[in-house]
């Protein structure tokens, strides 16, 4: 798939076009159509259509009992989450991307969430789960699932995204399409226990400061969690969207630890060991940190900033039509609700107030719409988000100008999609 | 599964137990153990527990490239909708069941939401589906569902309750499950566009009273809806929780009819024809209309009124251990939201009220809890909802008392799960 989404190819010519367009200062582009079937409706049979009577109504559709547990439509077989090969090779320590261009709403359905493993997805019996806790506390315990499912729980809706989001666009537009460049992100409404809850059953001793979390997945994932966080609003999870937690997702249970980077969401969470300081290991320190431009790192950086994406328009979801169109993206934050989102159609000249449909909760993704009319012009699209703290999501130059080139984390910055006449989207940025 | 989900057998003996037990008044019970498997977890292997290693520690599990759409868990087989055999013969024109004492929060996941056909399942390619408009309009039109997917569109979460619902239990306990008793609901986020939108685009006429709405299916389901509510709230939707609608529930577009019976949300639907009085249908007179005791009908009754269920514990899924335990169940209004939630465990003697959690919307499902103490006393479960109009879920007896027992329609009244010294539990009333 790599030629699909990355090309080098033509950059010099389609900054000629958008220089006789009238679109300066745009940096680099990646190119070309989208690569993958839009849909299957290229099936049509104009028999199917009116004065003749369509198929479907002549004949019996499928049972009730004929599928179970249901799936998709066949003509919805390409919406799915896709990887990238030149970007991770080795699969069970590798992503792949929710295909938000196919989204609408704010729930991502269970089958779609992106994967993030660094072992693989462990298929674990939820009979023979264990969760211990230990360390710094009065009394040393050892869950099992059915001891989790008789404690009090709640329902919350929270987004989870990788640090690695939109890491690979530091350096310039790189990935050809929104579910590669802002995929590793999903939103979700997860039924759990409180961690306050488990811990305080436990006891914690007054120098308890963090907690060690730690997966039962073969890379025993694991990272070092303030105690303060814990005891505010952490879940241990074992519900999403109202079903058990998916296997990729940490069935059957998984920390919950809202508005912060996904790798410190510890799925098949089988250990927490409390302690007085961090621990510094290897996914706190050698990976998930941010190298500055002066070779110094930031060490934590826990929270997911504000950011937001328009996922239509988008190089994978051109315009097909002139006229009355919808632009629809989505925005969240790591640090509370989403107040506005403001789109601009024309690189940043003139910026309009986007139209907020849906729940909006903290730190859970957000839907917005602008509903527009196109005739044809090449657009400049971009979002940005304000949250409940004042924040406004930075271009991605105010972020470099701060935090350099070098880390492939953490980056919130506004993505830009140039749509031409023909209405193909690339992903180009504007300097 | 006829022999599972009824049982006439030991009713008597049964009888007798309760009389032992001092809970007298019960009129009927629905018996025996569950006869699906809670869950796979009988495979447990001592290996996998503490102190040893479990085996998904071991080795690499599945990777990001093996489920580009993923699926459950393999110890959550058990987790599907049902049919009931002996309820509905014909599989195309019949129903499944949503189990929603494995769910918990607010949202069905579409994989689950139950299926309610009258042609089978329609496999519609939404290339050549086309809704036409017609009827006292300015201007009839068609539609394609490009020309929907560029109107401004919404996202909000509805229930959707068929009008059966329950409806096997007006003349008694009937189904050993709330699967069965209670599975035709479901809740969902849906986005769409406002009928109003579209009925504005065609223009109405001044003696435009009401709709034929008409499904692509085989069955060319139909039913009339009132010009005031389509002008309300009413949506035509193309997704369910963030994806594409199932093909199960309308595939590429169905109408949302918000707090209505479920049979007026026209899934796959193909033609508006607006006129200026009620068509009279089948299925709005033959169907769908309760059957008074003195002979009389009532002819629509498109209202879902206020209704709840506790889920947990309830035949499929009784009480397994002593002490702390989690009770749940849901709530939902057709005229409101929910306000309040009441549980008893003593078949009304003493009612408390349960704790709500998660979203609460008007016209969706609501999730309430009551975290318990169990010590093996045999329990008489109910729970009683109010909502935002000042309405209190009724009994079935006053149910009864004015609706008498002919219809198959329409009963929200309060469930009753009878819970035995052993934690196994059934569908019972009290007089």
């Amino acid at each position: 798939m790599s030629k699909d989404t990355r090309s080098d190819a033509n950059a010099r010519s389609r900054r000629q076009v958008l220089k006789a367009a009238g679109l300066t200062g745009v940096l680099a582009a990646v190119g070309g159509r989208p690569a993958w079937p839009q849909s299957a409706h290229a099936e049509a049979k104009p028999e199917n259509l009116p004065p003749h009577v369509a198929d479907w109504s002549k004949y019996l559709g499928q049972g009730v009992a004929d599928q179970p547990y249901g799936k998709p439509s066949k003509f919805e077989a390409h919406v799915v989450r896709r990887d990238v090969e030149w970007l991770t090779a080795a699969r069970q320590s590798s992503v792949n991307f929710t295909p938000w261009h196919e989204l609408d709403g704010i729930i991502t359905p269970n089958g779609l969430c992106f994967e993030r493993h660094h072992g693989g997805a462990a298929d674990v019996n939820p009979s023979d789960h264990r969760l211990m806790l230990h360390g710094l506390v009065e009394k040393p315990l050892v869950f099992s699932m059915s001891d989790i499912l008789r404690m009090p729980r709640v329902n919350r809706v929270y987004f989870l995204e990788c640090a690695a989001n939109s890491g690979m666009e530091w350096r310039g537009p790189q990935l050809n399409g929104c579910q590669f460049t802002h995929g590793m992100v999903h939103n979700v409404m997860y039924t759990g226990v409180p961690l306050k809850v488990v811990l305080n059953e436990a006891g914690l001793k007054p120098n308890a400061k963090w907690l060690l979390v730690e997966g039962g997945d073969a890379s025993g994932m694991n990272r070092s969690l303030p105690i303060e966080k814990a005891l505010d609003d952490c879940l241990l999870a074992f519900k999403m969207n109202g079903e058990a937690l998916r296997p990729e997702q940490g069935y059957p249970l998984r920390l919950v630890v809202p508005g912060w980077e996904g790798n410190i969401w510890i799925k098949w969470i089988r250990r927490i060991e409390v302690g007085d300081k961090p621990w510094l290991a290897r996914e706190e320190t050698s990976k998930y940190t941010d190298l500055l431009a002066d070779g110094r790192a930031r060490r934590f950086t826990f929270v997911m900033d504000a950011k937001s994406v328009v996922t239509n328009p988008s190089p994978q979801a051109p315009l097909r039509f002139r006229g009355q169109n919808v632009l629809t993206g989505i925005a969240w934050s790591g640090r509370g609700a989403i107040t506005r989102v403001d789109v601009t159609l024309d690189g940043g000249r003139n910026w309009r107030e986007a139209r907020i449909d849906g729940p909006v909760f903290e730190r859970s993704v957000t839907r917005f719409y602008v509903d527009f009319d196109w005739q044809g012009e090449e657009l400049l699209v971009q979002s940005r988000c304000h949250d409940s703290t004042g924040y406004l999501q930075p271009t991605k130059s105010e972020l470099r100008a701060i935090r350099g080139v070098n880390s492939i984390y953490h980056n919130n910055g506004i993505q830009t999609w140039l749509v031409r006449a023909n209405g193909e989207t690339e992903n180009v940025e504007i300097s």
